[in-house]
């Protein structure tokens, strides 16, 4: 459009004329900026151009400063900073729901670790991946932190898909789906960091220790330094549960952080997933190294794994983000019923209902999982010079009616299904619910197919 | 239509031809019957005729035995019972989110307390309950038990919306928006039995003594006895909070279960909301009157009021039904987040992944909702002879796929946003998701006027 509505911009008489940008998203009841004071703006606006926030703020100031290629009227929406998933194993929504109701030991050893030595495929990684960036994509995360096999795979999922997201091949001193040879380690981690795809700024390399019982001290070092080589995220399954902390004392003779601490993997580019079991001392070391935590707390509930100590974490100053883990223990990659659960168990268990308060969690599933993945300053927030990474919420539904305070909606009342339209890097990928990037039934279809062969062999 | 079509109905060649009814749901991937073994018929069909389940079974059972005047094919869904929400104050939800994340005590006293002076007209209780029944039956629930005030208005408002509901007048003895004259409680006990719309067989009068720290002996006897004279049920909020215990044992000299038993309160048409401070001796007497129980456990968590024992309710063969407060604490009326969550919760505070399984909760939002109401061997169930009060849930979605287990699905994986088509009493009243019996918009802009009042006051 060459011309400048008046309806749509109002330039002060004589002042700059409107710069032209790729969206102007305007008139939203509501714009959560999530920066550091949580500030709210009413009858807000944001401008898009590239994959860049050029302008954030009242409609009026928006509209006066610029106008859109394309133009969007939010009236009765709420405008969030996409959520950051900073903990899952993205392809297990293949294995959804499988073997729900059992202890951790007995869902991994009998169920899941059987199923995953016969079915996990780079087209099992593929197709899974593929499904829960969907998924994600329509609930409203738009970065996921992932660790699994066939890592390659997953990238590839997640580029087609547009989401935004940190990439972890698995590595075990055990034989994998993809490397029958543990030994061989290092060489399955270069593979992967070889095969990255280059020249997209959306995706970036992770190596995943999966745990320390299932990585011994080499390992675990050899691993660190390959993240220090490369400057990435290195991610492991920490203090998971009360028998992992028992076992790792027992043949280390210390306490996990401790044995992490000492082999010089704790710094600010090591995301410790779960973290529940901590002590005092371990919470300290956990902050004053500035390592990264994902809490997972559906997860945690369902497989009963223990209450993670997240006051205390936040108190101390540890940085943590929220994850919904593998769709296999959840049972699926809401983080709109993660951040409900996160704000009302801490309630619960602390018998304080002033403890994890809905700003506490929205910055946690947003500012804090940007920081963990050392993407701070760059998404998790609507502020200028950020990232474009968006979600429009639509407010005009009976069960968001009325709406006294837009951050306790969009914690309690909010879901996943209320999302209407997602930007990742200035990119409208969901659209009236719809996900503009990807076939969705046929991935569906395959995966029926990948299930189908699962369900046959169970 | 007069011809039977082959497609849809195979009558065995020299058999009965297949009777009419009024509809035909079949090709259900999944029909959770809820029965007393929590039955699923894979590829399952039901019929209704008038406002009953005249069969259920498989497709090409039910097919052969029954053609309907309106047919659907439900390819792709789940047919599971009516969810039935056990306590609640429809009316607050036009007090939706006030207050988030203060105590109990300060909530109740600071905001809501005022709030309900100011604002609780007969205007608020109808629109606030017409909009808590679109959310409700979109959201599933099929049958809701309320309680506040003004309550001639709640019924009016579930009449015209079609669900099933009991209807407690609230009693206090403090005066109220709609008795400013405590004293004369039981003339407005008798004043809303009476007006109470006559041959409405779903709706059903009720009488809700607030608490044993609102509701003298005397009331509470008065209350009771009244109710059993008509046959009706009675509600009470029964120890939420450590603190009204502490209150109670202070001005009785005896825990709260053992004050309602020897005032005679407890039998099976008693119905007691929260109930998460007992002890042994309280469950054992419970389960002895058959007194019924509501879990709350969303509310109960969000307030930090504690958690109720439910796998000792269970063992000791308590009857218990899920319910979701009033949506100003909690903050929607969602019954799917509601069992994902006491599913987790009970786990976690356990430490047990097998407390309240999938199926235990699902129950307990079924038949367990029923029973506590005395709607046994009628609604909660899909069973011949019982009222056709169904939800379709559309598994064909990212989230959903793919489906190992219908009953865990059910609870840890779908939403309210997931329900399709809803009758109740025969009725369809929702389809694809849309109301059929209200204005939705109509009712939103009330409650949005109304809310409009309160936050200029507040």
């Amino acid at each position: 459009m060459s011309d400048i509505s008046p309806a749509r911009s109002n330039p002060e008489p004589g002042g700059t004329p409107p710069r032209e940008v790729d969206w102007l998203l305007a008139d939203a009841d509501w714009v959560l900026t999530c920066d550091a004071a949580m500030s709210a703006i009413p009858s807000g606006a944001v401008a898009i151009e590239g994959d860049t926030l050029v302008g954030v703020g009242s409609s009026r100031d928006i509209r006066s400063r610029f106008r859109g290629r394309n133009e969007m009227c939010l009236k009765g929406c709420l405008v969030a900073p996409g959520l950051i998933n900073t903990h899952g194993h993205a392809a297990m929504s293949c294995f959804r729901g499988l073997g729900s109701d059992l202890p951790l030991e007995r869902w991994l050893t009998e169920v899941i670790f059987p199923a995953e030595a016969s079915h996990v495929t780079p087209e099992f990684v593929h197709y899974g991946t593929l499904l829960s960036c969907i998924e994600m994509l329509k609930g409203g995360t738009t970065t996921f932190c992932d660790g699994y096999f066939f890592e390659e795979e997953a990238a590839r999922a997640a580029q087609e898909s547009g989401i935004r997201a940190v990439l972890g091949q698995g590595i075990l001193d055990f034989p994998t789906p993809d490397q029958p040879d543990p030994s061989r380690f290092a060489e399955r981690a270069e593979a992967f960091l070889r095969s990255f795809p280059p020249g997209e700024s959306r995706l970036q390399p992770s190596l995943f220790c999966h745990s320390i019982s299932a990585c011994g001290p080499e390992t675990l070092r050899r691993v660190k330094s390959i993240c220090r080589e490369s400057g990435i995220l290195f991610q492991i399954h920490l203090s998971e549960t009360a028998s992992e902390v028992e076992q790792v004392i027992g043949r280390y003779g210390t306490r996990p952080v401790h044995h992490l601490d000492r082999l010089g993997i704790l710094d600010d580019r090591t995301l410790c997933a779960h973290a529940v079991w901590l002590d005092r001392e371990e919470i300290d070391i956990l902050a004053a190294r500035g390592a990264g935590l994902s809490h997972n707390e559906e997860s945690n509930m369902k497989l009963a794994s223990g209450i993670a100590p997240v006051p205390e974490l936040i108190g101390a100053g540890v940085r943590i983000g929220l994850g919904t883990d593998g769709c296999a223990s959840n049972n699926d990659l809401d983080l709109f019923s993660e951040m409900d659960m996160v704000a009302k168990s801490h309630k619960a268990f602390r018998k304080d209902p002033m403890a994890c308060s809905a700003a506490a969690v929205l910055r946690m599933a947003t500012r804090g999982g940007s920081a963990v993945l050392s993407h701070q300053g760059m998404t998790g927030g609507i502020e200028e010079g950020w990232k474009a990474d968006l979600i429009v919420i639509d407010l005009d539904q009976p069960h968001l009616t009325p709406l006294y305070d837009p951050i306790s909606h969009l914690v309690y009342a909010a879901g996943a299904g209320d999302v209407r339209h997602v930007w990742v890097d200035g990119r409208l990928v969901v659209s009236n619910g719809t996900i503009l990037t990807l076939d969705e039934s046929r991935i569906m279809k395959e995966v029926l197919r990948i299930a189908g062969k699962i369900a046959g062999a169970s």
